[in-house]
């Protein structure tokens, strides 16, 4: 955004503690544009929207230090990727997001420099997405910054998790584990600059800085396939579809669970993100891995008749998206497999559980109830 | 609930950290009935529900140690009142609650026992308001146990706060004031007991438990006049409205800015809560105070032509609800005075801001975006 917080005129260095709610608050509405089926936006008790006769709604938060470190890159990014984490959620059902809900908890510290900037994310990826922000909230808390956003959308034909059967094909888009592999490195020290270069190298000491680039990038602006999902309805192709928010290995599980079947992976089949590849390589091992267990590459989780798979392919050329086919689903308890070659090894999900392992190295957003 | 806690067999002593996000989480779903016009609920990617042209929407945090502290009374409470925030917030605008999202940010430490107790309030309220919970989502924090209700709403005729013309009464529902001087005592170590008695006097000396346990009530467990701003809007009686959730004098001084108009208030025909005045005078004071400044009280706040006073009146007393004129709107930049006698004072609002008075005895929950 051109004007990078532009609003009612508030000295930038000032804190919450200095500005004041009502103060943040008229800033925070000036800047938020009245968006295409909004009757009533943000500054009264609610907000009234537009909507069809099936209502879509999604909430995802991003708490500091749990999921994202403020020194990991542009502020920007964060008030980019607290909005696509929600978005992919009404994606992966086929639906079309139309408003948002921000509900902001500040540390008396925050400065209107680092909100404006959260929020110059917000704005931009909510105009990409043609989300209006229709409302919400603002507190102060003794514990860390924390966005929750909620999502409404439209939604008709509805691509659920429960319908996956026997027979089915496991099919993911795009790659996987680019933001787990970025997620290593930030972790590690490695930074993203203002430019999207690289300010700080961290524990990274390889060459192809593009790939690394690349990996940082997937892990703080992801970028799901906000589309194919709605595609896939309108064609009828797929029996059941979810986001890829915890790992292949975890989300797949939920979705043998949703749908009472059990499901294997060959193992040689996974699409592993090149760049997380090649960072992987430099440091001793492979991609699999984090293509296997690494959360937050928010591409689409898929279960599809195996008669439909050219079908699939076809609607997802358009796009240009890889769709690869990983497994099957199949008769039995909801538990998973893993194939390599011809033999077939029980399959224990990694995906990390924030209160079971507060340690983790991984960010990936709460679980959804 | 009779069921309390019911749900997935789990240790009710088991904190969050022992049992995990997913546990919990199939815990929380195994307690969520599936509500009327929920097509998904709890547990896909996002929730579909139905709903009409017109979609009202609100949300609304509760901190932990800035809006509730877990000794002031039962758990229940907690989770009642996060919900009862939200549910002022839409019948404000004249709308029909319908469906809820619920965010649970959780110390590590949480226990099973004490969300599930949360959970009961949550659920008990919800059903009460007709209010099905669709979904939400679970995160570990390093912070202060934080619940952040969405709430999605049926609207139609709206009533909005931007309406309220010159010579417009100034009109509250109910009496003010109750909820601050419950506040005051729980600041001062007053508790309330599980069975709704006092289980601590605190600096509580006097006479007329009955008096500060309505307090006390008042505080913990709001009972906004719900049904009646939808009334109000069918007979087409109000130019605007808003929930006094800040306290008359802050909330008035909102509403003055949002129609562009000033206001005078009587300052001896306010309601003050009988059950407050009489606590403040055994403390030495009035109950002007409270009732002017005090928030939480979720009554309504109105703009009323002084010809349509009297049918406000008699829609009203349908639900036994006091409605006062306390003063009125008139031409000018928006400012407060306050009338005494023949004498006419500038008045200032004292509504609690969180982050200028981080010390401040009041618990009122955060400004709207």
């Amino acid at each position: 955004m051109s004007d990078s917080g532009a609003g009612t005129a508030l000295d930038r260095a000032a804190t919450m503690a200095e500005v004041g709610e009502r103060g943040l608050l008229r800033h925070l509405r000036s800047r938020i544009p009245l968006g295409p089926g909004v009757l009533v936006g943000v500054g009264d008790d609610a907000a009234a929207v537009e909507t069809g006769l099936l209502t879509l709604v999604t909430t995802d938060v991003l708490i500091e230090g749990v999921h994202f470190r403020r020194e990991w890159g542009p502020a920007n990014l964060i008030g980019r990727k607290a909005l696509t984490v929600n978005l992919s959620d009404i994606a992966a059902m086929a639906g079309v997001p139309r408003y948002a809900v921000v509900s902001l908890s500040l540390p008396a510290d925050t400065t209107v420099e680092f909100l404006d900037a959260v929020y110059d994310g917000l704005l931009e990826r909510s105009a990409e997405a043609g989300v209006a922000i229709v409302g919400g909230n603002v507190a102060c808390t003794p514990g860390p910054l924390t966005i929750d956003v909620t999502l409404l959308g439209h939604g008709d034909k509805l691509l659920r998790r429960d319908g996956a059967k026997a027979g089915d094909l496991v099919v993911v888009t795009g790659t996987l584990g680019g933001a787990a592999a970025g997620l290593n490195f930030l972790q590690g020290g490695t930074r993203l600059g203002a430019e999207g270069v690289l300010s700080d190298a961290g524990t990274w000491t390889g060459g192809a800085p593009d790939s690394l680039l690349s990996c940082l990038r997937a892990q703080l602006d992801p970028t799901p396939p906000l589309a194919f999902g709605r595609a896939l309805s309108e064609h009828d192709i797929v029996h059941a579809a979810m986001d890829l928010s915890d790992g292949l290995s975890g989300d797949l599980l939920t979705l043998c669970h949703a749908s009472d079947v059990s499901a294997w992976v060959d193992g040689s089949a996974l699409p592993v993100d090149p760049c997380a590849a090649q960072l992987e390589k430099e440091g001793g091992t492979d991609g699999f891995s984090v293509a296997l267990h690494g959360g937050e590459d928010y591409q689409l989780l898929l279960a599809v008749p195996p008669g439909a798979f050219d079908q699939l392919k076809d609607v997802a050329v358009v796009w240009d998206l890889p769709v690869t086919a990983v497994g099957e689903f199949t008769e039995g308890p909801p538990a998973l497999s893993m194939k390599f070659g011809d033999r077939m090894k029980r399959l224990r999900p990694k995906s990390h559980e924030h209160f079971k392992d507060p340690g983790s190295r991984r960010s990936d957003p709460s679980a959804e109830t």
